[in-house]
């Protein structure tokens, strides 16, 4: 099997956003369909070590920001590259709150929906949230950034180690998983979240 | 709530194969994605009236080309814009067979996943398989139509009604939903399927 196929699906790129008691936290993800109408819902799919899914199965409510092409690198990195374990995400951001009072995007956003899941499973690496869409409005009309034009566009070109220490290991910026070994394979996929090798970043010696 | 939010979500598009018995069939389908890693899992959404759908619960196994952009109206219209009920979509093709015996394309594809469902859940309009993956290949290096290229590119503009009769109806070409009356609204939403107006076609008085 060419784990390698995979990356050829669709994806658009998205702010997820969920809320527990008084704390939000928010992630970048790209798993994202609608998969039923009348009424209309949508699925999504989540890392379970990620604090935004441990969010969504305490609180039950979640909304979509749909990100749109004049979306920049930092609003991905802000929410995409570290835990909200570590930090306060919308710290210093003054943002609109959905009816459930999860804070949106207001900028760079095509559309925003407003879920409330309706069944989860446990799928070992993620959990598959089932939603149903309690609200959904526009926000803009630029065009919807895909995934592939992240990749291609947004997501900054890998750069040589800056270090001039030994690289040991690579780690993947998604979910944390650690390759040993100096040389990551360029077709290497990360068996925990299903990422491609540009998604890792070196680990030096001490 | 503006269900043409919905719109903003990104997809591919794919032909979605199935066997059963000894008959296949196939339809065209723009909602699949990856929800685990380790095993490789993804998810499908499938209106169920769709013979495919049907084939899908009683076979389960399917398998998804994943169209690339230099796939023609042609093949859309094949596959998607009739009932493997009334007609052997696979007649006078010859085409390569899946592991389990289920064709799929080797022409404008980029990759082929080929599954075995381990879950479905009825969502009322659709049901939802999440399946393991038990094969991946790629089939070729062009870029992988998307959805929104679907629509902008590959889907003929709708042309001005050949006919002199009067429009009493308009149906939806993915679902058959018939909305009742001359005039179909242009954000109008199917409440069967959630596609869009202009996925509908007229129906004219007898």
């Amino acid at each position: 099997m060419d784990k390698t196929a995979l990356f050829s699906l669709s994806y658009g790129v998205f702010l997820l956003s969920a809320k527990s008691g008084e704390k939000a936290n928010a992630c970048i993800t790209n798993t994202a369909m609608q998969v039923a109408a009348g009424p209309e819902r949508i699925a999504i799919s989540c890392i379970n070590s990620n604090l935004t899914c441990e969010m969504i199965k305490a609180g039950g409510v979640f909304n979509l920001s749909i990100l749109d092409e004049t979306c920049p690198y930092e609003i991905i990195e802000k929410f995409g590259m570290h835990s909200g374990r570590d930090t306060d995400k919308f710290a210093g951001m003054t943002l609109p709150l959905d009816k459930n009072g999860v804070p949106y995007l207001d900028n760079h956003t095509c559309a925003v929906l407003v879920c409330r899941v309706v069944e989860s499973r446990d799928l070992g690496s993620h959990t598959l949230f089932i939603a149903e869409i309690d609200d959904a409005f526009k926000m803009g009309d630029k065009a919807p950034l895909t995934y592939a034009d992240y990749h291609a566009k947004v997501k900054p070109k890998a750069q040589k180690p800056a270090s001039d220490k030994k690289i040991i290991a690579w780690k993947c910026k998604i979910c944390g998983y650690v390759y040993d070994g100096a040389e990551l394979p360029a077709d290497f996929v990360c068996p925990w979240c299903g990422h491609p090798a540009d998604d890792f970043e070196p680990v030096y010696e001490e």
